[in-house]
């Protein structure tokens, strides 16, 4: 089953470049980190800080290739953990369809954060619970 | 008239975040500088290169959510130079529909360096004028 999470941390780290995301869930107390790239970060850090650009930055350029292509974002997916690398699914609803999209969580999350209102995010229970094994 | 052009330089510029790209006419001598930021010139310069990540990265994924939702990549236009600023669009053929989407010229580069075969790149016949003119 998939359990909702919301983003609930960013710690940017400006001597190396990982940078990490929590996602805690909602109805409960458990929590992990995602190690993303520091383009990501700032893309979402910016976006949460209210910072709207004049032009359309990469993630915001994806919102509208999808609005633009008539689909509608629905929520995303955190699906799979494989050698310590999380994939993430964009989900997209056009025509009566739901499309899955391949993502990574970083760019999954930062095209999140610009929804409104909010973009759900779930996590696979299984997904949890060995992220949770491992820490 | 739109006028075919080229990617035909990169210059990457490690003392600062300005980097550069070049647009230069197919069938003619007119070339022009174009100021990226540093994500978007090591995503053109990773791809050129044939870096291909496991993952998808920012730019793959602006592809995949295209091809996702049905649409194909039809060319790209650099329409507009405002205050120094140029405006881009990607246009999308779906259904028979050609949509197009506001982009900067450095992500939509981005997106073109990474279709097969190569994606048009077109510059208005106004916005080269005035950039020569201003050189």
């Amino acid at each position: 089953m998939p359990v909702p999470m919301e983003l609930s941390r960013i710690i940017l780290n400006e001597v190396n470049d990982q940078q990490f995301i929590f996602l805690k869930e909602i109805d409960g107390d458990r929590s992990f980190p995602i190690v993303i790239g520091p383009y990501e970060a700032y893309s979402i850090e910016r976006r949460i800080k209210g910072d709207l650009p004049q032009r359309p930055m990469t993630h915001d350029l994806i919102i509208n290739v999808i609005e633009g292509l008539g689909g509608e974002l629905h929520d995303l997916l955190i699906s799979e953990l494989k050698d310590h690398t999380f994939y993430a699914r964009l989900r997209v609803r056009r025509d009566g369809e739901l499309i899955e999209i391949d993502a990574r969580p970083s760019d999954a999350i930062a095209v999140a954060v610009r929804c409104e209102p909010k973009l759900p995010i779930f996590v696979n229970e299984d997904v949890l619970n060995d992220v949770l094994r491992e820490q």
